[in-house]
C-alpha cells in the first residue's frame, strides 16, 4: 500500500508544480485518505511540489497514522491546516495551493491570519486524480460488488407481500454486514408500488403488495469503496406495462453501458440509454442522468448526464442506471457499477437482470 | 411542529437584525433542518430580519418540503444558495449574513459573482439558538435515549468471551434499529482488553477475553436526535486495579453530573469531574474533556472541557462522559446523555452503573 500511495503523491505533486504552486495544502479527509491511506476525521496532508509530504492528525489518529503510513512524516497537533500552512511557510513553499472546495470561508480566514505563504485556490486536482482507478482500488469495488450481490440473493426470499419497504432494507443492510460490508454505502432505497415513482424514495412502513413493482437501491461499503446497485422485482405476476417499462428500462441499461468505452464522451453515453427511453416516447420520465463515478465516495466524478463534459477513460468505475417513473403508478430502475475497460466494459456487480416475478 | 419551527425562525431574525443584517441565508443543513423540520440534501433557507423565511431545495426534496413545512414559501431550484441570494436582492435584504462555517470558498467565490448584496459572515447564529432545547426536542432526545439503555439491556446477555467486537457493535446496532432507531447515531466503539485504552477505538476482530474490560460507547438516532451512551463492563471477575479505576470513573462522573447547573461555566463542569481523577494520581490518564452537547448533532456547543468557555442552561443536554486509560492495559469511560434542569440534572440514558461481571 505504502508504494501505493507514494506513487499517488507524486502524480498530485507533479500536477501542482505544473500550475505553479510550490505545495498543496490537502484538507478534503477523503483525499487525505487516498494520498495516505489514513482514514481520519481530523488530518491534512502536505504535498510539496518536489513529491515530499508532512501528514498531520490528531492525537487520537497517531497511531494509526505511524502504522498506516509509516513512510510520511507525522505532525500530531489538533489544527491540522494551521500547523501544515506553517511548516510550508518554514520550509518556503510558495504559493500554497489549497482545496477552495473543502475550505469554508471561516477556516480560510483563520489560515490566512496564520500564514506567511500566500494561499491560492488550486481547484479539484485529487478528484481528477481519482477519476481513473488503479487495480488495488478496483479490487476493492469488486469485492464491495460481490457483498451487495451476495446480499440481493440471501434476502431475496424475505421479499414478499406484507413485508415492508423498511424490514426490506434493514435485511438488505445486515446481510451486507454478515458477509464483509463495513457498512451500507448509502442510506438504501426500497421503493414499493406507487412509492417507486420517487426516485429517492426512503423506506417507510408501506407493504409490499402483490401486483407491486418494487425498486431496491442499495450498496456495500468495503475497504472505503462504495458499490451501487439497484434492482426492480415484480411482487406476483407483472401487468403488461410493467413489463414493458421494466424491458424498456433495461434496453437503455444495456445500452448505455455498451457506450461506456474509453474515449466516449460522458453525455454520450447517458444519451445512448436516454434515446432508447425516448424512441419509446418515456423521455420525459427519464428524471435524472444515467450515472456516475464511484470509489470512496458514492458520488465522484465523472458525472453522467445529458448535458455534461468530459470523456471517459480505461479504469473509470462509473454506474449505468437508468430509470421510468410514472408519477402514482411506480417505477422502475435498473442499475451496475461497471468499469471502464479498454476491452469492454466489465460488471462488478452481477446480479441477474431477469425480471424476478417473487 | 409548524409553530415550533416558526418561532425558531423569529428567534433567528431578531439575532440578526440586531448584528446590522437585512437577512440572513442558512446553508448548513441540519440548521435548515432545525428552523424548517426539512431534512433534505441539497436545501438553504432565507430569513429576513422581519421573519419572513423562504426555502430552497431540488425536486426530488419539493414534495417532502411541501408537506413538512407548508407554512414556507418555497423555491425549487438546484443551485439552493445563489436563488435565495438573488431573492434577497431583489427585496432589498442587505447586507446579507452567510454562514461562514459551511460555506466553502469555492462556493462563496462563486456566490459573490451572482450577488447584488453584501455578504457578510454572521457566525454561528444558528448553532448557538440551538443550544437550548425546547421540550419537543428533548422528548426526541429522550426517546433516544431509551432506544439506547433498551439495546444495551437486549444485547447483554451476548456480551462474553469468544464474542469479536465487531459482533458486539453489530448486535448493538441491530437492537436499536429493532427498537425503532432511524440507526446509530455515530460509529459504535467496542474497545476490549488492551484495546480499551484507545478511547476512540474502532470494533475489530478481537475476541472478547476472560478478565477484560469492555467498553461500549454508542447511541440511537431518533428523529434526528442523537443519543450517547458508554458503559464498561468486566469479563469474569475483575482484578482489583479494574475495581478501583471503574469506581474512581464512576466517582468523577458523578460528580461532573452533579455539577451541571443552570449558570456552571463549562470548564467549572469539567473541573468538577477532572479533579477526582486527578486527586486519586490519574490526571494524566484522563486524555479528554467531560463531555458536549448533543442534539440534531452528536457533537454540538457546548463543549465541556478544561479549557473551554461559557456557562451552561436551563434545557441544555450534554454527555457526561469521564474516561480513564492505561495504555496496554485497558480502561473504562462512563457516559451518560443529561438534560441540564433548574431543578438539577435529568439523566436520559437510565442504564446500571453498577459494574457488570458478565
Amino acid at each position: 500500500m505504502g508504494e501505493t500511495h507514494l506513487a499517488r503523491r507524486r502524480r498530485l505533486a507533479a500536477l501542482a508544480a505544473g500550475q505553479g504552486a510550490g505545495a498543496l495544502l490537502v484538507t478534503r479527509l477523503v483525499n487525505v485518505r487516498y494520498l495516505t491511506g489514513l482514514a481520519s476525521s481530523r488530518a491534512a496532508l502536505l504535498v510539496g511540489a518536489d513529491g515530499e509530504a508532512v501528514l498531520a492528525t490528531d492525537a487520537r489518529y497517531a497511531g494509526t497514522a505511524e502504522r498506516v503510513c509509516p513512510d510520511v512524516p507525522l505532525v500530531v497537533d489538533r489544527h491540522v491546516a494551521e500547523v501544515l500552512t506553517a511548516r510550508a511557510a518554514e520550509r518556503g513553499l510558495g504559493p500554497l495551493g489549497f482545496e477552495a472546495h473543502d475550505l469554508t470561508v471561516e477556516r480560510h480566514t483563520a489560515l490566512t491570519g496564520h500564514a506567511d505563504v500566500p494561499l491560492v485556490p488550486l481547484g479539484h486536482l485529487v478528484e481528477e486524480l481519482r477519476r481513473v482507478k488503479d487495480e488495488e482500488e478496483i479490487g476493492l469495488l469488486r469485492e464491495a460488488c460481490a457483498v451487495t450481490d451476495r446480499a440481493f440473493d440471501a434476502v431475496l426470499p424475505e421479499i414478499r407481500a406484507g413485508v415492508t419497504e423498511r424490514a426490506v432494507a434493514i435485511a438488505l443492510e445486515r446481510a451486507m454486514v454478515d458477509f464483509g460490508a463495513e457498512g451500507p454505502a448509502f442510506e438504501s432505497i426500497v421503493a414499493s408500488g406507487p412509492n417507486g415513482a420517487v426516485p429517492h424514495h426512503r423506506p417507510g412502513g408501506r407493504e409490499l403488495e402483490t401486483g407491486d413493482l418494487v425498486t431496491m437501491d442499495f450498496g456495500a461499503r468495503y475497504g472505503g469503496y462504495h458499490a451501487d446497485m439497484t434492482r426492480t422485482v415484480a411482487i406476483g405476476e407483472p401487468a403488461e406495462w410493467q413489463r414493458e417499462v421494466y424491458d424498456l428500462v433495461l434496453r437503455a441499461q444495456l445500452a448505455g453501458i455498451a457506450a461506456a468505452v474509453p474515449g466516449a464522451e460522458t453525455k454520450a453515453v447517458d444519451a445512448a440509454a436516454r434515446d432508447v427511453v425516448a424512441d419509446a416516447g418515456r423521455g420525459e420520465e427519464f428524471t435524472h442522468g444515467l450515472g456516475h463515478g464511484v470509489g470512496l465516495e458514492i458520488h465522484e466524478a465523472p458525472l453522467l448526464g445529458y448535458d455534461g463534459t468530459g470523456k471517459l477513460m480505461d479504469r473509470v468505475p462509473i454506474t449505468a442506471e437508468p430509470g421510468v417513473y410514472l408519477p402514482g403508478r411506480g417505477g422502475v430502475r435498473i442499475e451496475d457499477t461497471i468499469v471502464v475497460r479498454a476491452d469492454g466494459p466489465e460488471l462488478l456487480t452481477t446480479t441477474t437482470k431477469d425480471l424476478l416475478v417473487l
